[in-house]
């Protein structure tokens, strides 16, 4: 039983393919979403259905997989069992636990409403329909400039989502909107991006972070670094102090782990990642793995970051590893984890590379033309590249948005 | 003023684009929604941005042209004023109602939320969303067979919507779904076309309804004829006496004019729709025109049908009216209609096609491929049909369904 239908269980699945064993996949959602590109959704850049895939698409017509759409209420570890929201019990001889990460607002949940994030498919499409209502609420206005609010965004977190959303928040506000408004002007849309930190990016080395800070100001965002935000309302947000009128909180920040491991009795971390061992399996649970973003992995100076090549990597170990049981192999040697380094896009003409060692850093134009490359070709595990490349390559050229369209609320009656 | 961004109001604002006039164009979505394809956006064939284009995007770059989005809660024929929702209120000279059809349950409203319609871009992508799980609910059961309403649609109507989205259904049953599911079998689906009339299409021939007919049925669509709905719950629907138990009714049957004009206080006809003299103007309202389908526009025995071409030849004629009275040039001749005539899809690989004057009568292949180039190059005003295209292509030759992601509700903090 795989729980999560994510990066990891979609390839741990995969690996097993052509084992003798039979892989249920259990995911509440029915689709694995491609989260590098979500803030693509949230900007109108891509429709939803081109950053997502439905698992059963992709593991369907595999004969020894089937895939469950159902929420895990409980894993009971004696008894072997994964019990489901709708009463039902699988049976498990391994359990591959590939939950993935949720959002965090470290201790102020009641900021939630008023600080949407930017984790599901769900949360990307709320935005976008958020974000374009606010300009459209401004166009209507009688003197948009009264109501500054309803175009001032904060980003809370200058990670790599905080940062590629305010790239083309910005762009789009610059490029796309300002000929299509007649009483609001859209370059007066102010995005702020408030860190607590001292540079954007952290994972990146701190000269990528620094052309960064420096690209994203030419591009009109406001940076604010050490600046933590204190309080977040209906109102807007106290950042460092100062108070931000804003209809437009971005959550950016924190994530920890899904509480499938705790609510397992496993042993967990302060970010609530399952602690593995070198073999992936939970200490005292031979039987149970977690991979991906949900797992804590010791590596020197601490432990694996929440990054699409850990979850490829452990999938593709721990289906091996449970093919070799199976056939009564020995045992793999520990995992080991291959970094090829990071990536991070900002706007339409620029992204920044680095690869793990530091010996490659690349800032500019063909940093992002591998960006898109490396996204198109190999990490979405989805045969419709064609569409994609498409709707990129159309709105490249015309600077054009391919789905800036407010589904909205239900119909009247 | 003109109220409504669909096929009408936009055509109109675009004939007025280098009028001395100012335009104002209100409609309460962001979004003009191509109606015709709508129903490939319920059966995943189509994302949502694939069906619609922001007013906005079409309208904004026009110099005279300012687009609002906005709910009208009043006309005033005395003051000559639209109140809007937020309570601003626009003057105007010439006023346009263009703001079309809304659905009808005929008196049974209290259908309205056991039978979800196909009307607005949330209702597809809602039907969209609710067919779906309905097979995965399927799926996830240790005997399918035992709730088979999960997996019976009852179609109440055999209209173009009908008769398409049952089509659509039907292929996506028996071609697209079956590989990918272990435990339900989807051929197993029932789809159930309900209609009180004597025939499908009642728009087209007699010929041509027969052929239609025969091909669903051929599909594996139950079409029953004569056979009024009697009663629609929870539990699925009472049809021509049968108690059919469905999770799934669809209402693809009746629709009246929006109550704009019967709000102003205007003449309506019997379907609510605005009665109009030769000139499209409304009779003692020289300044108030409508157009398209919320228009009563007489022809020999009856009136014009709501279909795409009387929205954009009665959007033209009132466009070049306005330019000649604004220029006190003599009024045009009075509006007449060149009827082109009548398509209909059922399927990948079926149409069927007929012109006003009966001479041409074609169903197959032919007539599908002629479907698809007049929809993609004619009809629908947005500029990126190349995505379009492709979607189509790659869906048609591959049997996949593009969209077939279920976004779901809020995600849990």
């Amino acid at each position: 039983v795989i729980i999560g239908g994510g990066l990891g269980g979609l390839f741990c699945a995969m690996t097993l393919r052509d084992a003798e064993v039979d892989v249920v996949v259990v995911d509440r959602a029915n689709h694995y979403l491609y989260q590098a590109l979500i803030y693509q959704v949230a900007t109108a850049e891509l429709d939803a259905g081109e950053v997502s895939m439905p698992i059963r698409e992709r593991l369907g017509r595999q004969k020894n997989t089937y895939v469950v759409m159902a929420e895990v209420t409980c894993v009971d570890t004696e008894l072997k069992q994964v019990r489901l929201s709708d009463d039902r019990a699988l049976d498990y001889d391994f359990l591959v636990i590939a939950t993935g990460l949720e959002v965090n607002y470290f201790g102020h949940d009641e900021w939630q409403p008023f600080a949407p994030t930017l984790k599901t498919l769900r949360d990307a499409v709320d935005l976008r329909e958020r974000i374009l209502s606010s300009f459209e609420h401004a166009e209507a206005l009688r003197d948009p400039s009264c109501c500054p609010e309803l175009t001032t965004f904060v980003l809370v977190g200058a990670g790599p989502t905080g940062v590629e959303l305010a790239g083309a928040l910005a762009e789009m506000v610059r490029d796309t909107l300002p000929r299509e408004f007649k009483r609001f002007d859209p370059t007066t849309t102010r995005i702020i991006l408030a860190e607590a930190g001292d540079r954007v990016l952290p994972s990146f080395s701190p000269e990528i972070s620094a052309k960064v800070l420096a690209k994203l100001r030419k591009m009109g965002v406001e940076v604010r670094l050490n600046s933590p935000v204190d309080l977040i309302d209906a109102k807007g947000a106290v950042v460092a102090g100062e108070r931000i009128a804003s209809d437009n909180v971005i959550w950016t920040a924190g994530v920890r782990a899904t509480p499938t491991g705790e609510a397992a009795g496993l042993e967990i971390d302060a970010m609530g990642r399952v602690v593995v061992g070198p073999d992936l399996t939970a200490p005292g649970h031979p039987d149970i793995y977690a991979i991906g973003d949900v797992a804590h992995i010791d590596r020197e100076g601490g432990s694996l970051p929440a990054v699409a090549q850990v979850a490829v990597q452990t999938a593709k170990y721990v289906g091996h590893s449970i093919i070799d049981r199976v056939e009564s192999k020995p045992a793999q040697p520990p995992f080991s984890y291959y970094d090829k380094g990071y990536l991070a896009t900002v706007g339409r003409n620029y992204a920044v590379l680095e690869t793990a060692n530091g010996r490659v850093k690349l800032a500019g134009y063909l940093a992002k033309m591998i960006w898109a490359f490396i996204h198109l070709l190999y990490q979405m595990p989805n045969q419709d590249k064609t569409t994609m490349f498409v709707t990129w390559t159309w709105s490249y050229v015309t600077h054009r948005l391919g789905s800036r369209v407010i589904i909205g609320r239900k119909s009247r009656p």
